[in-house]
């Protein structure tokens, strides 16, 4: 079973993302994304979900014209994995 | 410039729509929809966003996995218009 990160291991992690944030009062990141307009935001979504169901990890998230607000967590661990830095990881990827 | 519906008029549409309901202190309709999985989800958001855009008219929504939250008004209106029942309308002509 996965575990969760430890704080250090995920203050660590976070240092390397883009923009990702923890939330207060649940363990979990987010991170919020403007793109120029709707036909930006949703071709960026339509990535991330590819690659969400690739690795059987789905983002929670939250759209309006062209932004784009994401949650991360595991829900089986109840907090914040290696799964969810890893999709982080090609969120900040495929983002300026 | 596009006016909001009459609350007699918006009562009216709602009940030719299926499970769209106001919603208390704001000026909006919403619907909840549950699907098989998160294929069946990003699939029906997908021709959601398809048609939105050629509406030139963009929902508010939230997904999480199978289920998606949608809300829909009209900015310039300050409320919900005939634009955001023509989308509910087109929605609940591709949900079950």
């Amino acid at each position: 079973m996965i575990q969760k990160l430890s704080s250090d291991e995920r203050t660590r992690q976070l240092a390397k993302l883009t923009g990702w944030q923890s939330i207060d009062g649940r363990d979990a990141i987010h991170r919020h994304i403007e793109f120029a307009d709707f036909n930006e935001a949703f071709g960026f979504m339509t990535r991330v979900a590819i690659k969400a169901q690739e690795m059987d990890h789905h983002p929670e998230w939250f759209n309006v014209y062209n932004q784009v607000d994401i949650t991360l967590s595991t829900h089986e661990a109840s907090g914040v994995t290696e799964r969810d830095i890893a999709l982080a990881s090609f969120i900040d990827s495929i983002t300026v």
